[in-house]
């Protein structure tokens, strides 16, 4: 019975190539292996390659939101004004971190079918002179959309704020720019477009954001959380350095062969992919007459397409159809959008055209069976179509 | 130049089954996918079995210290009186943890060659009767000893106090008696006995110490660290529940796998076979004329010998020519044991006689090579002696 | 760059389950190994058991021709007289067997787009009432097409003559029933619908194949295609076997996992499931315009749909541009039918009706970009329908 | 209950690297796909390379066997006259080959102790200057020795006869030249020291042997012993070509996986190795009391240690005990040997000073549960002194 799904075009995470799934099978290994120790570099400068920064990478042990919660924790010092931009869900949950760890919420939000204006960031830095950390999600999985980092980040470091940026969903299927766009704090996840694991939370920190967290009146050290440790226990001199605690090297090693597969392919290659298959999925989408739920197609991600539950269709029913009968998984609306959209992953290895054309195909196929009406084979001639 | 170290005879992580190493190259799966949560459940029951309690079990996705941590972070009230047992390193450790959540540490502290003597936690609790926490290392393994937790935790019990137990290196090489004993939290990890990845914290959480999670002025609750995430929301009703965050499916599958191997291979007879394992150890090394660190043999650890590095030989030296020469990987000394003594890994996949006698003999004629005057098969022939 | 084929729906071999693949990653065992013995025991049982025959089945190590030869080889007498029955290319190959082996061929022949009547079977061997072997090819993959074995084996044996059946691509994906049609040889693939690996040539024998084989005025013995071997000193007494020749025990060990897997299925299941697989695709093929090879829906095979190239498009240009830019493989036309025809291919884990929906979708828009009119949608909308 | 056996240290099939079984175990592949046919001839020099010939290489699917009697069938014309060297059990069987296919046998015979002297088969070159063909084994794994195919071949090229070489259990543990020795067929397996799979059988063919099989009377073509069709329709016009049969491209993954594992160690390097290995396991089995099998050291295999089984002891009961105890596989007396000797296998992963020891120690330890009068220590010790 195991292995039912054949395919996971989810939201993430997303299946491996074999190649990478050889790299994770490899035998576990000693942390202090030598031999584990170089891999470990290697795996840091090819990230420092995919963040686009000379500055730090480091890379955490635990899922994605380790290394986002731990950005909250590491800088935000109580009484830190914090501006959270919410375009979405992981933008508004945000906030959680932020008042957890002692920070004054300041928050531009909009409706989530749209993005953040970076004119109402500016705005806030005008009302909010001292605010002192932005947080912000690149990609929100949740709604299909992308907000533009590449404008947002200047602002806060021209007003001198730290910025947090949530990039997991959105590293290897769209642009990510650290230094050029000045992001002191990027989180990523292997699991997204990279199509590795998701236990390490890769994050690059800007000097200015180590500043930040050693000029806390408690700095966090000791701690599975605190970044300051890896800053001062391994990227110290090589001869004194030790990991803060026992690495997973499997997965190390994962995404070290991931990344190889990133850059064989190559980086630009690899998004342009990802944005084909964007594009695929929603001439599909279209094409079988269903809605997009963002506003317009120039705002939406290009990992996974949020499509609107056509009136008297569950979209319950259909991800259980698409996964009991053909095999396929889909992810439906996440938190506050359960039962308004479902939605088609095209991240990693799913953001191939015959992957996300046959998606398309067999939820024309499913759709029609829950009576929604249909003329087979117009999503796929659409989808098609734009290939 | 991969997989140099043919043998990793560690203090851990050591290498797993290339049964677990198939499980955990299984496709990566989507957390919510029916079949991964049917494996996760089936891990849990797993994972109760082999704790021995009736209680809740949950399993945090990082290292094994991120349930430590998470243990102190959850249940201490800032300004809790927090007994600290230490006879080793990892009990030292322990005290950063106290201190950084608040509380007020009292301990308990005997010769790294020593353990503890349960009448001297009787004693502390005797002097400090509001203490609300006790902290306990099981099995240290830089020393090589294990506590008498079976006698310490009634007292911590009889006292009122939530009993946090590290028994990382203990499980599945010696008793671990939850209920029993009255353990209140109790933390392992995967990749010592068990010999699966590092990358999982299961722990066992008692009623008691929910209460206490509770009822902290403030609950610990959507934190990566949170231990009450996983009872709300994943520990709830079946229809409601959801993982706090994205899991990493292939290690619960390989640990899932490795728990398995552990029941067809019988618990009683695993804790037998590691016990066998050391007392192996001993005698090779006792009979190539090297003395243990643990001032009796009576309070050994069963996952690692650790043994005096003879005068005239850096452990350092010896370790490297194991590791270049005959592809062989032992540990040195940890922290402050460094220098003075080395590692006889004999954990997991290591504890196997023939594994374990190899080990001697290669590190008898290392130690030969190295100057130390030593009849070759004199270590070798006192370990076979005992099987 | 390697694993360039995202999907190889060729006409075989295709891919295996990552189940299996796992299993064919398993160590390598000493042939001897007590543990192989009792793997390589099960197989053979359940080799009987999907053959359908309690009689003999042996595992011959090779590719599926090695069992084809090696049935010439054993049971010919130079002077036999051959019937072979020719409805395709692999029929037509056989009699090179046959002659080189010294039989007399007589055949009967039919168009390529045909099969075989069993009337003209009956004639021949009233014609010639001393034909001592009877051989035919019972799915030509080449052409599509499914011989009427079930009314063809009883005829030989009623004449007194072995038969030896070509079911490589048959097995799993259509009836086989050895018993109760009477076959006396029949050789079979892994690699087709069972979708394991091609080293392997599992065959059948009933007690007249063995008769006719010791009775061979010189019996083929000591030799890598003696069939007589496997019976001499593999099938005799338990304590006194051993193989003719060292066994890839990985073959095997991932047989018999592919063999678990079809009767978790349920054979049946299966079969059908091969059965709708190639209906979607001649729907497919028909809907955007194209024509079948065989002459009617009827004779069509259960795992590669075997289709004309449309005039003023190159097959191979259109195999290469699917490959190239889709990463999808599919069949050419196989010797006397080069640039005839291609073929998609359907058996085994191909055999799914998302992956046949997407072959038909990525050639629709191959063809389209090579000219061929066809209005986009119209094959893969046809083929939705059939579902 | 799977993999019981922790060691395989037989004399064949032995375990491969983990990287070689990650490459086994990688999608089977259509074996036309643009990438297999690459990595088949990159596999087809890399044999080049290993055989010390330009000549052509061919690769046959089947055990090693199948390219030993593909050797005699495709090259003996009945009446021919066959020089067949014996000094151990597999030269003994060659003559049924001989037999088979017509040839009129002439033998050099010595007794199973010692090995040919190069004089004698002058000898028998000059008493038979008819003589057209001469097979010889180059490493007798059942009884441990190493004949001087250096001396014999150039002999057999004087006298213009064709020379078969039985090179399976020597390639990769012993030197072995093809141009410079004018070997005209070499046959070699990867189960023995490359450590990959016993599925393949690589065969080096000189310009006089392809000559000599064209010139038969009947030249052995389309079949699966045929050498000329993988000359004829492989090794043709790049443009034309077409395997002879389906390839188990898995395999092949997985020999040129390790054959770049043998030349990254240096092929020079790894017959050290194997040297090394085969002087520490005589050491061990003399330094326990046992006598080796081979008359003398010098003319020792590389591959495995041939000894007698000390009065008293069963060998059979032996192996059960170092198998069922600790899981340890060595081999038995094979035919003729049976019952008088054991095998201690150290070829391939298992050629590994660290295995060796741990090799000799158990068989001290299991002679000693059996009552062989030995000093626990002795053999281990002895072998220690050596390395």
């Amino acid at each position: 019975m195991s292995e039912h799904a054949l395919f996971n075009l989810s939201a993430g995470p997303v299946q491996a190539t074999a190649r990478t799934l050889r790299s994770l099978s490899k035998q576990i290994m000693y942390h202090n292996d030598p031999e584990f120790i170089r891999i470990f570099d290697e795996t840091t400068e090819k990230l420092q390659r995919l963040f686009k920064t000379k500055g730090d990478v480091i890379i955490m042990q635990g899922e994605a939101l380790l290394g986002l919660e731990a950005a909250a924790m590491s800088t935000i010092e109580p009484g830190d004004k914090c501006l959270n931009l919410v375009s979405g869900i992981y933008g508004h949950l945000y906030a959680y971190y932020i008042e957890a760890y002692g920070g004054r919420l300041v928050e531009v939000r909009t409706d989530y079918r749209k993005v953040i204006d970076p004119a109402d960031v500016e705005k806030a830095f005008k009302e909010h002179p001292d605010i002192k950390v932005m947080s912000v999600c690149h990609s929100e999985t949740p709604t299909g959309t992308l907000n533009p980092i590449q404008d947002i980040c200047p602002i806060a470091k021209k007003h001198g704020a730290i910025s947090i940026v949530d990039s997991v969903s959105a590293i290897g299927g769209t642009e990510v720019e650290v230094d050029e766009w000045g992001i002191d704090i990027c989180c990523i996840g292997p699991q997204k477009n990279l199509a590795s694991s998701p236990g390490l939370a890769p994050v690059s920190v800007s000097e200015a954001a180590w500043e930040k967290m050693r000029n806390k009146s408690r700095p966090v050290r000791y701690s599975y959380m605190s970044m300051l440790d890896f800053k001062e226990q391994w990227l110290c001199e090589k001869e004194k350095r030790g990991f803060p605690y026992t690495m997973f090297t499997n997965e190390v090693v994962a995404l070290n062969d991931a990344l190889d597969q990133v850059f064989e392919e190559g980086l630009d290659n690899m998004i342009a992919r990802h944005k084909t298959a964007a594009r695929i999925a929603r001439a599909g989408a279209i094409g079988m007459g269903l809605e997009l739920w963002p506003e317009s197609e120039d705002i939406c991600g290009t990992c996974a397409t949020v499509v609107k539950a056509p009136e008297g269709v569950d979209e319950v029913q259909l991800r259980r159809l698409l996964y009991d009968k053909y095999r396929i998984t889909i992810s439906g609306g996440y938190r506050d959008m359960k039962g308004k959209v479902f939605r088609m992953g095209h991240m990693g290895t799913a953001a191939e055209p015959a992957l996300v054309v046959m998606q398309i195909a067999m939820i024309e196929k499913s759709l029609h069976e829950l009576g929604y009406p249909v003329k087979l084979g117009s999503g796929v001639g659409a989808a098609l179509e734009v290939i």
